[in-house]
């Protein structure tokens, strides 16, 4: 089958880059390449502009600017988050949901193996977990498989209330909150006092803005260890010359997304709706993961198994007929996982529902070619 | 005084982007925006362009593409060498030169202070600080701040006897080179086989390049621990979503700079002899830092101490001016040091003798005001 269309149904494992982001960005890729330490005025001007950044997502977060430390990636902003914190109280305990990305449970299990007390629970469980020595708690906002949004109000109330128990007991041992929310930006508020969370992981490269930039906030008065030292820029906690063109693309694609949430959430829920009807329509023995359409799930996303149909070789057929769709987590895919996984859909910005249809004839007829007999099969390599 | 003209003095800090570098990036900040773990289409493509440019990167540096691993700037680079090999091998002694940027110095000062057998010495004095433990040795390739040249060669030749007497005194202990080699591609041989290291960081951010991108050539067969988990990208070394566009930039950057060397190097040499020339005429009481002009150092810098002046003024009246140098290093600038400091003048591609002419009248002008009677002194602020 020869295809010429691609429909891009991955945004959650990568989004294009927004035209006006790269505008913003251009001037440092260009006569602005100061380097933000010099004091001369290419090196101030570069200064200005990551500052101004700074300000900027700070004030569309809630918090202060100097509670935002940039970074080269969100793995390694939950890298930061854990493994600082682990570093700054080495007997303290840590807590991160199962359900967590590679860039939270791999710091937690390697975390581990290095002896650190660290438990790995589930999401639900964070209450019962909860020990006296416990210095950080790690459940991620929306989950990138299933689009699950986690209750992290209610689990920032949980955390308050060891927090008074502790200071009503003299109990020294602080405890932070910290959430990887690199999939939430879109179609969630990312509203750090209405979240309640201590530090907050995001990157650019999942809301339409360059790779290579993320960002950690980290409340002040927080004491962390940074993961290497250096020249001692992003107060001595991210050494090495600032990424200053993606630092502003990152803050011009913050804005923007802040901007498109209220229409793009509607927008995306009806899309999502439509999707799953077609998908019970036509492949009535499809099973969605994860939460039902609605409050506990981001609208992007749709994840379903096709019982007998092996998702990495749905990927392949799918990949073949012209849409792009994820088994499980693009970032995990280097490593070998047991788990069943579903089939994700993620779905963005430029998704129409004629992409739908489209994808929806695509996978019909993969489904329909795999469930054939062998003769039938058609050989993918 | 006003100007309208600016001269940039401080190609050591940052460097303008190349616009072909640019060019070859563009791709990959539009249509090109796969996450290179996908393993669709979109996700092949950025896949590709990765290993490509490893394989380029490789040819260029004399070693195997899976000996490159990309990190988010040179200080990463170098902290990955130093920290991975420190916390591969825990009892291990770890010597750094004296004289290494930031980026090496303060991992190697944080390492002391977490209780590793760390030694910071003299350069010339490494053969004296190897003990039989010593797994790690670091000395840059060129010294950021005045510009020379270390005799990598030599060290390479004093790591290979003690390699050798291990050998046969049956003790196990590897022992590893480690060189910063950020401020050299643009003038000096950068083949591995050549220099006799074991790792070797890079960055493109000075080579013409974008910032943010880093690289560390890591000898096969060397075991050693990343800075953080994730994904497993880079050989789990570096876990994070590749920067596509970047490291595509960054192989682009070093073409261009192993293309460019041969004529550059000749052409930079004689506008070093100029302007240390018109130094010693204008202002003779002015005294070069670091080694003399020829072999020893690269042919881009010019460091001056001029009695009675402080650099960090001279920098801020040059700025005025429209002449960006710097005093010490841009990177170490966020630290406060007590040495004293010269005045540092880099150079680069697009440096003219008409330059030099404008940065000379520029500095005589300045310095003349700051040996003037107070009255006569302007307010910088």
């Amino acid at each position: 089958m020869k295809h010429k269309k691609r429909v891009y149904m991955d945004y959650a494992a990568a989004t294009p880059l927004d035209s006006r982001v790269l505008k913003k960005m251009m001037p440092y890729m260009g006569a602005r390449f100061g380097n933000p330490s010099s004091v001369h005025e290419e090196g101030r001007f570069a200064k200005q502009a990551i500052e101004l950044s700074r300000k900027n997502i700070a004030s569309i977060l809630s918090v202060l600017p100097d509670e935002i430390i940039f970074t080269g990636s969100g793995t390694e902003s939950a890298a930061l988050a854990i493994r600082g914190i682990a570093k700054k109280y080495p007997s303290g305990h840590i807590i991160a949901a199962s359900i967590e990305h590679a860039a939270v449970l791999e710091n937690a299990r390697a975390l581990q193996k290095e002896k650190y007390p660290v438990s790995i629970v589930d999401p639900n469980k964070i209450a019962l977990a909860l020990q006296k020595d416990t210095v950080l708690v790690s459940v991620m906002y929306v989950n990138n498989e299933i689009g699950s949004i986690q209750p992290l109000s209610e689990i920032a109330r949980i955390i308050r209330k060891e927090r008074n128990r502790r200071k009503q007991a003299g109990e020294g041992t602080p405890l932070y909150f910290h959430t990887d929310a690199c999939q939430a930006p879109e179609y969630m508020s990312i509203s750090v006092p209405h979240l309640g969370v201590d530090l907050l992981t995001l990157n650019a490269s999942k809301i339409y803005g360059p790779k290579g930039i993320g960002l950690l906030y980290i409340r002040r008065r927080i004491a962390i260890e940074p993961l290497w030292q250096g020249g001692g820029q992003e107060r001595g906690l991210r050494s090495g010359t600032e990424n200053v063109g993606s630092i502003v693309g990152f803050t011009e694609a913050l804005c923007i997304t802040e901007q498109k949430k209220k229409k793009e959430h509607p927008r995306m829920s009806k899309l999502q709706q439509y999707f799953l009807k077609e998908i019970k329509r036509l492949i009535p023995q499809a099973i969605l993961q994860g939460p039902s359409l609605g409050i506990l799930r981001v609208p992007n996303n749709i994840n379903i198994v096709v019982p007998g149909v092996s998702a990495e070789t749905l990927v392949l057929y799918l990949d073949k007929r012209g849409v792009a769709v994820s088994a499980g987590s693009a970032c995990a895919s280097n490593k070998q996982t047991a788990e069943k996984e579903g089939i994700r859909f993620t779905m963005g910005r430029h998704t129409t529902r004629a992409d739908i249809d489209y994808t929806m004839g695509a996978l019909c007829d993969s489904i329909k070619i795999l469930h054939g007999t062998e003769k039938n099969r058609e050989n993918i390599y």
